[in-house]
Protein backbone atom coordinates (compact mmCIF):
# COMPACT_ATOMS: atom_id res chain seq x y z
CA UNK A 1 0.00 0.00 0.00
CA UNK A 2 1.25 3.52 -0.99
CA UNK A 3 -1.03 6.37 -0.40
CA UNK A 4 1.21 10.48 -0.78
CA UNK A 5 -0.95 13.06 0.16
CA UNK A 6 -0.55 16.93 0.86
CA UNK A 7 -1.72 17.90 4.15
CA UNK A 8 -2.01 22.69 4.35
CA UNK A 9 -1.16 23.16 7.61
CA UNK A 10 -2.32 26.64 8.64
CA UNK A 11 -0.37 29.56 9.61
CA UNK A 12 1.32 29.38 13.23
CA UNK A 13 3.51 32.00 15.22
CA UNK A 14 7.40 31.34 15.09
CA UNK A 15 7.82 28.45 17.86
CA UNK A 16 7.41 25.03 18.30
CA UNK A 17 3.77 23.35 17.83
CA UNK A 18 2.16 19.82 18.64
CA UNK A 19 0.96 18.86 14.82
CA UNK A 20 0.35 15.28 15.65
CA UNK A 21 -3.62 15.15 16.35
CA UNK A 22 -3.58 17.19 12.60
CA UNK A 23 -1.54 14.85 10.92
CA UNK A 24 -3.56 11.44 12.15
CA UNK A 25 -6.72 12.43 11.21
CA UNK A 26 -5.95 13.42 7.56
CA UNK A 27 -4.35 9.85 6.98
CA UNK A 28 -7.72 7.62 7.29
CA UNK A 29 -5.98 4.79 5.61
CA UNK A 30 -3.22 4.66 8.73
CA UNK A 31 -5.80 2.21 10.16
CA UNK A 32 -5.64 -0.40 7.40
CA UNK A 33 -1.95 -0.36 7.56
CA UNK A 34 -0.47 -3.49 9.63
CA UNK A 35 3.42 -2.65 9.52
CA UNK A 36 4.72 0.25 7.50
CA UNK A 37 6.02 3.72 7.58
CA UNK A 38 4.93 7.21 7.90
CA UNK A 39 7.29 9.75 6.13
CA UNK A 40 6.19 13.37 6.91
CA UNK A 41 8.01 15.48 4.45
CA UNK A 42 8.08 19.62 5.03
CA UNK A 43 8.53 21.16 1.45
CA UNK A 44 10.19 24.51 2.94
CA UNK A 45 13.57 25.58 3.74
CA UNK A 46 12.85 28.19 7.01
CA UNK A 47 10.42 25.36 8.70
CA UNK A 48 10.94 21.97 9.63
CA UNK A 49 9.89 18.91 11.90
CA UNK A 50 10.91 16.99 15.12
CA UNK A 51 9.99 14.65 17.52
CA UNK A 52 9.61 15.72 21.52
CA UNK A 53 7.65 15.73 24.08
CA UNK A 54 3.98 16.07 24.06
CA UNK A 55 2.79 16.86 27.15
CA UNK A 56 4.63 20.21 29.16
CA UNK A 57 4.16 23.26 27.04
CA UNK A 58 7.08 24.46 28.66
CA UNK A 59 9.39 22.16 26.62
CA UNK A 60 7.87 23.81 23.54
CA UNK A 61 8.68 27.52 25.04
CA UNK A 62 12.45 25.71 26.04
CA UNK A 63 12.82 24.60 22.77
CA UNK A 64 11.91 28.44 20.91
CA UNK A 65 14.38 30.19 23.53
CA UNK A 66 17.30 27.80 23.52
CA UNK A 67 17.22 27.57 19.50
CA UNK A 68 16.88 31.62 19.20
CA UNK A 69 20.39 31.33 21.42
CA UNK A 70 22.19 28.66 19.71
CA UNK A 71 21.29 30.57 16.37
CA UNK A 72 21.11 34.30 17.03
CA UNK A 73 19.13 36.78 14.34
CA UNK A 74 22.55 39.57 15.24
CA UNK A 75 25.56 37.58 14.54
CA UNK A 76 28.03 39.25 13.12
CA UNK A 77 28.96 36.82 10.57
CA UNK A 78 25.13 36.74 8.05
CA UNK A 79 25.60 37.71 5.20
CA UNK A 80 22.11 36.51 3.33
CA UNK A 81 20.36 39.50 5.27
CA UNK A 82 17.82 40.80 2.41
CA UNK A 83 14.65 38.72 3.45
CA UNK A 84 15.12 40.10 7.14
CA UNK A 85 16.88 39.07 10.29
CA UNK A 86 14.83 36.18 11.02
CA UNK A 87 15.93 34.55 7.57
CA UNK A 88 19.33 33.72 7.76
CA UNK A 89 18.52 31.80 11.35
CA UNK A 90 15.48 30.17 9.74
CA UNK A 91 17.27 28.07 7.53
CA UNK A 92 20.22 27.21 10.05
CA UNK A 93 17.35 25.96 12.56
CA UNK A 94 15.41 24.35 9.53
CA UNK A 95 19.17 21.99 8.59
CA UNK A 96 19.92 21.39 12.52
CA UNK A 97 16.36 19.70 12.99
CA UNK A 98 15.49 18.70 9.94
CA UNK A 99 12.87 18.80 7.13
CA UNK A 100 11.57 15.52 7.80
CA UNK A 101 10.45 12.62 9.92
CA UNK A 102 9.88 8.64 9.41
CA UNK A 103 7.45 7.33 12.09
CA UNK A 104 7.03 3.68 12.05
CA UNK A 105 3.52 2.17 12.24
CA UNK A 106 2.38 -0.94 13.83
CA UNK A 107 -1.08 -2.28 13.43
CA UNK A 108 -3.18 0.83 12.34
CA UNK A 109 -1.24 3.34 14.48
CA UNK A 110 1.87 5.52 14.50
CA UNK A 111 3.87 3.73 17.05
CA UNK A 112 5.24 6.13 19.07
CA UNK A 113 6.77 6.58 22.97
CA UNK A 114 3.68 7.44 25.04
CA UNK A 115 5.53 11.06 25.40
CA UNK A 116 6.69 11.44 22.04
CA UNK A 117 4.70 13.77 19.69
CA UNK A 118 5.16 15.70 16.00
CA UNK A 119 6.41 19.47 16.76
CA UNK A 120 5.93 21.66 13.31
CA UNK A 121 9.19 24.24 14.24
CA UNK A 122 8.11 27.48 12.45
CA UNK A 123 11.03 29.62 12.53
CA UNK A 124 9.71 32.73 10.66
CA UNK A 125 7.70 35.64 11.81
CA UNK A 126 5.54 35.02 9.91
CA UNK A 127 5.83 31.75 7.81
CA UNK A 128 2.48 31.75 6.26
CA UNK A 129 0.67 27.76 5.18
CA UNK A 130 3.11 25.27 5.23
CA UNK A 131 3.13 22.18 2.83
CA UNK A 132 3.11 18.74 4.49
CA UNK A 133 4.26 15.75 1.58
CA UNK A 134 2.85 12.54 3.83
CA UNK A 135 3.90 9.29 2.44
CA UNK A 136 2.37 6.47 4.05
CA UNK A 137 3.91 2.64 2.91
CA UNK A 138 3.69 -0.41 4.12
CA UNK A 139 1.67 -4.13 4.28
CA UNK A 140 -2.21 -4.04 5.17
CA UNK B 1 9.45 -8.59 3.20
CA UNK B 2 8.11 -6.11 6.36
CA UNK B 3 9.71 -7.27 10.06
CA UNK B 4 9.15 -5.21 12.74
CA UNK B 5 11.03 -5.70 16.14
CA UNK B 6 11.14 -4.35 19.61
CA UNK B 7 15.22 -4.49 20.54
CA UNK B 8 15.15 -3.46 24.08
CA UNK B 9 18.63 -1.59 24.86
CA UNK B 10 19.54 -2.05 28.52
CA UNK B 11 20.27 0.98 30.79
CA UNK B 12 23.97 3.03 29.85
CA UNK B 13 25.34 5.83 31.97
CA UNK B 14 24.85 9.26 30.35
CA UNK B 15 26.99 9.62 27.37
CA UNK B 16 27.11 8.06 23.47
CA UNK B 17 27.53 4.34 22.93
CA UNK B 18 28.16 1.77 20.08
CA UNK B 19 25.10 -0.35 19.69
CA UNK B 20 25.61 -1.61 16.06
CA UNK B 21 26.40 -4.84 17.25
CA UNK B 22 23.39 -5.09 19.56
CA UNK B 23 21.10 -3.96 16.25
CA UNK B 24 22.54 -6.68 14.10
CA UNK B 25 22.66 -9.55 16.38
CA UNK B 26 18.52 -9.18 17.26
CA UNK B 27 17.99 -8.78 13.46
CA UNK B 28 18.53 -12.39 11.88
CA UNK B 29 15.93 -11.44 9.06
CA UNK B 30 18.61 -8.99 7.47
CA UNK B 31 20.54 -11.93 5.88
CA UNK B 32 17.87 -12.69 3.29
CA UNK B 33 17.20 -8.95 2.70
CA UNK B 34 19.35 -8.18 -0.70
CA UNK B 35 18.17 -4.59 -1.18
CA UNK B 36 16.26 -2.43 1.43
CA UNK B 37 16.04 -0.29 4.61
CA UNK B 38 16.90 -0.81 8.23
CA UNK B 39 14.36 1.90 10.28
CA UNK B 40 15.77 2.28 13.55
CA UNK B 41 13.39 4.08 15.88
CA UNK B 42 13.96 5.47 19.80
CA UNK B 43 10.50 5.72 21.48
CA UNK B 44 11.96 8.42 23.68
CA UNK B 45 12.44 11.67 24.19
CA UNK B 46 15.53 12.13 26.18
CA UNK B 47 17.73 9.92 24.18
CA UNK B 48 18.67 9.52 20.54
CA UNK B 49 20.42 8.02 17.78
CA UNK B 50 23.20 9.18 15.53
CA UNK B 51 25.35 6.88 13.06
CA UNK B 52 28.96 7.99 13.61
CA UNK B 53 32.99 6.93 13.86
CA UNK B 54 33.16 3.58 15.11
CA UNK B 55 36.66 3.47 16.43
CA UNK B 56 38.15 5.49 18.45
CA UNK B 57 36.18 6.41 22.20
CA UNK B 58 37.95 9.43 22.17
CA UNK B 59 35.33 10.48 19.51
CA UNK B 60 32.38 9.55 21.62
CA UNK B 61 33.74 11.28 24.75
CA UNK B 62 33.93 13.84 23.04
CA UNK B 63 30.65 13.89 21.61
CA UNK B 64 29.07 13.77 25.54
CA UNK B 65 31.62 17.01 26.13
CA UNK B 66 30.17 18.96 23.15
CA UNK B 67 26.77 18.40 23.81
CA UNK B 68 27.06 19.35 27.58
CA UNK B 69 28.83 23.14 26.45
CA UNK B 70 26.31 23.81 23.56
CA UNK B 71 23.26 22.53 24.97
CA UNK B 72 24.02 23.66 29.23
CA UNK B 73 22.15 22.73 32.01
CA UNK B 74 22.10 25.91 33.74
CA UNK B 75 20.91 28.09 31.37
CA UNK B 76 18.77 30.71 32.82
CA UNK B 77 16.08 30.48 30.23
CA UNK B 78 14.78 27.00 30.82
CA UNK B 79 11.48 26.65 32.29
CA UNK B 80 10.76 22.98 32.18
CA UNK B 81 12.77 22.46 35.48
CA UNK B 82 10.74 19.95 37.59
CA UNK B 83 12.04 16.80 36.39
CA UNK B 84 15.62 17.59 37.20
CA UNK B 85 18.51 19.64 35.56
CA UNK B 86 19.12 16.83 32.42
CA UNK B 87 16.15 17.31 31.20
CA UNK B 88 15.35 20.13 29.19
CA UNK B 89 18.69 19.97 28.00
CA UNK B 90 18.30 16.30 27.28
CA UNK B 91 15.25 17.06 24.98
CA UNK B 92 16.94 19.57 23.03
CA UNK B 93 19.86 17.53 22.33
CA UNK B 94 17.43 14.02 21.24
CA UNK B 95 16.24 16.63 18.69
CA UNK B 96 19.40 17.95 17.34
CA UNK B 97 20.37 14.55 16.92
CA UNK B 98 17.16 12.99 15.83
CA UNK B 99 15.09 9.85 16.78
CA UNK B 100 15.56 7.49 14.20
CA UNK B 101 18.36 6.20 11.75
CA UNK B 102 17.48 5.10 8.40
CA UNK B 103 19.97 2.63 7.20
CA UNK B 104 20.48 0.88 3.62
CA UNK B 105 20.55 -2.74 3.34
CA UNK B 106 22.68 -4.51 0.49
CA UNK B 107 23.13 -8.12 -0.19
CA UNK B 108 22.19 -9.21 3.68
CA UNK B 109 24.15 -6.57 5.20
CA UNK B 110 23.67 -3.14 6.42
CA UNK B 111 25.50 -0.85 3.87
CA UNK B 112 27.32 1.29 6.13
CA UNK B 113 30.43 3.07 5.31
CA UNK B 114 33.77 1.27 7.19
CA UNK B 115 33.97 3.90 9.83
CA UNK B 116 30.51 4.40 10.53
CA UNK B 117 28.46 2.81 13.72
CA UNK B 118 24.97 3.37 15.43
CA UNK B 119 25.72 5.54 18.54
CA UNK B 120 22.67 5.32 21.43
CA UNK B 121 22.91 8.91 22.71
CA UNK B 122 21.94 8.64 26.29
CA UNK B 123 21.04 12.81 27.67
CA UNK B 124 19.66 11.59 31.13
CA UNK B 125 21.93 10.49 34.03
CA UNK B 126 19.62 7.94 34.94
CA UNK B 127 17.45 6.71 31.67
CA UNK B 128 17.09 3.44 32.11
CA UNK B 129 16.45 0.81 29.47
CA UNK B 130 15.34 2.30 25.95
CA UNK B 131 13.02 0.55 23.33
CA UNK B 132 14.12 1.06 20.08
CA UNK B 133 11.19 -0.21 17.33
CA UNK B 134 13.25 -1.90 14.61
CA UNK B 135 11.46 -2.27 10.96
CA UNK B 136 12.88 -3.97 8.18
CA UNK B 137 11.79 -3.90 4.78
CA UNK B 138 12.60 -4.46 1.05
CA UNK B 139 13.55 -7.26 -1.65
CA UNK B 140 14.76 -10.68 -0.68
CA UNK C 1 10.65 -1.32 -7.90
CA UNK C 2 13.94 -1.19 -5.91
CA UNK C 3 17.16 0.35 -7.46
CA UNK C 4 20.08 0.60 -5.40
CA UNK C 5 22.95 2.74 -6.86
CA UNK C 6 26.36 4.35 -5.65
CA UNK C 7 27.39 7.82 -6.53
CA UNK C 8 30.39 8.94 -5.93
CA UNK C 9 30.67 12.48 -5.92
CA UNK C 10 33.95 14.48 -7.24
CA UNK C 11 36.09 16.10 -4.09
CA UNK C 12 34.45 19.54 -3.06
CA UNK C 13 36.29 22.30 -1.00
CA UNK C 14 35.21 22.47 2.86
CA UNK C 15 31.81 23.93 2.74
CA UNK C 16 28.06 23.49 1.56
CA UNK C 17 27.40 22.50 -1.94
CA UNK C 18 24.50 22.04 -4.34
CA UNK C 19 24.26 18.79 -5.52
CA UNK C 20 20.83 18.18 -6.69
CA UNK C 21 21.36 17.79 -10.38
CA UNK C 22 24.29 15.61 -9.31
CA UNK C 23 21.74 13.36 -7.96
CA UNK C 24 18.89 13.55 -10.11
CA UNK C 25 21.33 13.18 -13.74
CA UNK C 26 22.46 9.38 -11.73
CA UNK C 27 19.11 8.59 -11.43
CA UNK C 28 17.05 7.90 -14.77
CA UNK C 29 14.30 5.15 -13.24
CA UNK C 30 13.34 8.09 -10.84
CA UNK C 31 10.71 9.14 -14.05
CA UNK C 32 9.03 5.73 -14.18
CA UNK C 33 8.16 5.95 -10.19
CA UNK C 34 4.86 6.93 -9.77
CA UNK C 35 5.00 7.31 -5.72
CA UNK C 36 7.85 6.25 -3.70
CA UNK C 37 10.92 7.43 -1.94
CA UNK C 38 14.48 8.03 -2.48
CA UNK C 39 17.23 7.66 0.72
CA UNK C 40 19.82 9.33 0.15
CA UNK C 41 23.21 7.86 2.42
CA UNK C 42 26.58 9.41 2.70
CA UNK C 43 29.10 6.65 3.61
CA UNK C 44 31.44 8.89 5.64
CA UNK C 45 31.54 10.81 9.46
CA UNK C 46 32.89 14.07 8.34
CA UNK C 47 30.50 14.90 5.65
CA UNK C 48 26.73 15.00 5.66
CA UNK C 49 23.52 15.81 3.82
CA UNK C 50 20.87 18.76 4.21
CA UNK C 51 18.54 20.51 2.46
CA UNK C 52 17.94 24.03 2.14
CA UNK C 53 17.67 27.00 -0.18
CA UNK C 54 18.87 25.94 -4.01
CA UNK C 55 19.12 29.99 -4.80
CA UNK C 56 20.98 31.88 -3.32
CA UNK C 57 24.69 30.95 -2.40
CA UNK C 58 24.97 33.40 0.26
CA UNK C 59 23.07 30.53 2.11
CA UNK C 60 25.45 27.97 2.08
CA UNK C 61 28.18 30.40 2.02
CA UNK C 62 26.25 31.30 5.93
CA UNK C 63 26.38 27.62 6.63
CA UNK C 64 29.70 27.32 6.65
CA UNK C 65 30.50 30.23 8.72
CA UNK C 66 27.74 29.12 11.47
CA UNK C 67 28.98 25.85 11.81
CA UNK C 68 32.42 26.99 12.43
CA UNK C 69 31.62 29.55 15.13
CA UNK C 70 28.74 26.88 17.04
CA UNK C 71 31.48 23.89 16.66
CA UNK C 72 35.02 25.46 16.70
CA UNK C 73 38.27 23.76 16.32
CA UNK C 74 39.70 24.85 19.08
CA UNK C 75 37.85 24.33 21.80
CA UNK C 76 39.69 22.74 24.83
CA UNK C 77 37.69 20.18 25.82
CA UNK C 78 38.86 17.98 22.24
CA UNK C 79 40.69 14.71 23.34
CA UNK C 80 40.39 12.96 19.77
CA UNK C 81 43.25 15.23 17.82
CA UNK C 82 45.73 13.15 16.17
CA UNK C 83 43.89 13.33 12.81
CA UNK C 84 44.04 17.44 12.58
CA UNK C 85 41.99 20.58 13.87
CA UNK C 86 39.20 20.01 11.55
CA UNK C 87 38.65 15.92 12.46
CA UNK C 88 36.74 16.50 15.40
CA UNK C 89 34.73 19.38 14.51
CA UNK C 90 33.87 17.58 11.55
CA UNK C 91 32.40 14.27 13.42
CA UNK C 92 30.39 16.38 15.23
CA UNK C 93 28.96 18.57 12.42
CA UNK C 94 28.08 15.44 10.35
CA UNK C 95 25.57 14.47 13.50
CA UNK C 96 24.35 17.71 14.08
CA UNK C 97 23.12 17.68 10.11
CA UNK C 98 22.72 13.49 9.55
CA UNK C 99 24.11 11.55 6.97
CA UNK C 100 21.04 10.55 5.36
CA UNK C 101 17.69 12.15 3.35
CA UNK C 102 14.68 10.57 2.62
CA UNK C 103 12.77 12.92 -0.03
CA UNK C 104 9.63 12.18 -1.49
CA UNK C 105 8.78 11.03 -5.30
CA UNK C 106 6.15 12.08 -6.68
CA UNK C 107 5.03 11.08 -10.68
CA UNK C 108 8.37 10.65 -11.88
CA UNK C 109 10.13 13.53 -9.66
CA UNK C 110 11.60 14.76 -6.75
CA UNK C 111 8.77 16.29 -4.72
CA UNK C 112 10.84 19.05 -3.23
CA UNK C 113 9.54 22.73 -2.49
CA UNK C 114 10.56 25.42 -4.58
CA UNK C 115 13.29 26.67 -2.96
CA UNK C 116 14.36 22.65 -1.57
CA UNK C 117 17.76 21.88 -2.87
CA UNK C 118 20.23 18.82 -1.62
CA UNK C 119 23.44 20.19 0.42
CA UNK C 120 27.14 18.10 0.23
CA UNK C 121 28.42 19.16 3.47
CA UNK C 122 31.85 19.13 3.22
CA UNK C 123 33.20 19.04 6.95
CA UNK C 124 36.62 18.26 6.26
CA UNK C 125 39.31 20.70 4.73
CA UNK C 126 40.27 17.95 2.15
CA UNK C 127 37.94 15.23 2.63
CA UNK C 128 38.22 13.02 -1.12
CA UNK C 129 35.99 12.06 -2.80
CA UNK C 130 32.83 11.10 -0.93
CA UNK C 131 30.08 7.75 -1.35
CA UNK C 132 26.11 8.18 -2.11
CA UNK C 133 24.46 5.46 -1.60
CA UNK C 134 21.01 5.82 -3.08
CA UNK C 135 18.07 3.38 -2.24
CA UNK C 136 15.25 4.44 -4.59
CA UNK C 137 11.72 2.80 -4.02
CA UNK C 138 7.84 2.84 -4.64
CA UNK C 139 5.29 2.25 -7.16
CA UNK C 140 5.50 2.29 -10.76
Amino acid sequence: MWVQREIMLRPRPRGFHLITADVESELPELRSLQVGLAHLFIRHTSASLTLNENASPDVRRDFESYFNVVVPEDAPFWTHTTEGPDDMPAHIKASLLGPSLSLPVSRGRLALGTWQGVYLCEHRDHGGPRSLLVTLFGEE
